[in-house]
């Protein structure tokens, strides 16, 4: 393994010092399932090197990270007969990030699981969309398009 | 672009036919704003060819769907100044799904925004963990672990 955090759940499993109930891996990435899951088969797609957040992610590593995801993905949807499921990432304590060590989890969903996404949508006002579109450009390698 | 559905929105704005605020492309993946987000700068990541969900996706598409997922997630970072962020996707009407083309969201999170995943942890018995683990990896190619 690459790179490795002392104090990191995520870097011990991967070491092969903690246990883990191992699904799948590639060269970059590993699929175990979480012990307190949302609903069972809730699994977490790990990349192999220690990196914090989606951010921190190298870029070398996204695509088997992807791969692993996908390929879990519909292993579970397969095993459980699911009609839908979630993939998500949490990036920063304020998202809900309690683990460290990016990770995308992947959740079996069911017609009126009592689990929902508490929110508000918002709207723009005339412009506003465009006025943060440009500032969002700005800070991105210039648009083909 | 690709194969296309005349009935999509997000394939009528990769065919320029619907106006979006784009914030980025590349060969296989569109970004632009949501009009309804959940916070301001939450964009979408569309793959370039229709794909119903994350299992539809063609695999030599990943790639490109996470480079501009993580370009356009840095960029919103630097822009917002956020603490924090969340990756996800909604597969299938039971998990949220409402427009039937893959996309991953990134919204925008700050402390205390009223916004929460209202859920019930589960937990596993003795055994049932590993029992689940041994049916998916039997829907999976052989762990090479």
């Amino acid at each position: 393994m690459d790179h490795q955090d002392d104090t990191c759940i995520f870097c011990d499993i991967l070491a092969g010092r903690s246990p883990a109930e191992v699904l799948y891996e590639n060269a970059h990435a590993l699929a175990i399932l979480d012990i307190r899951p949302i609903h069972h088969g809730h699994s977490l797609v790990i990349p192999k090197v220690h990196c914090r957040d989606f951010l921190d992610v190298p870029p070398d590593y996204l695509p088997g990270l992807m791969e692993a995801t996908q390929t879990v993905a519909a292993a579970t949807v397969r095993t459980l007969s699911l009609q839908g499921f979630n993939v998500f990432s949490n990036n920063g304590r304020v998202a809900g990030q309690s683990v460290f060590h990016f990770h995308f989890h992947v959740t079996p969903r069911y017609h009126d699981d009592q689990i929902r996404f508490e929110l508000t949508l918002k709207r723009y006002t005339d412009g506003q969309m465009q006025d943060l579109g440009r500032r969002i450009r700005q800070n991105l390698p210039a648009l083909s398009r």
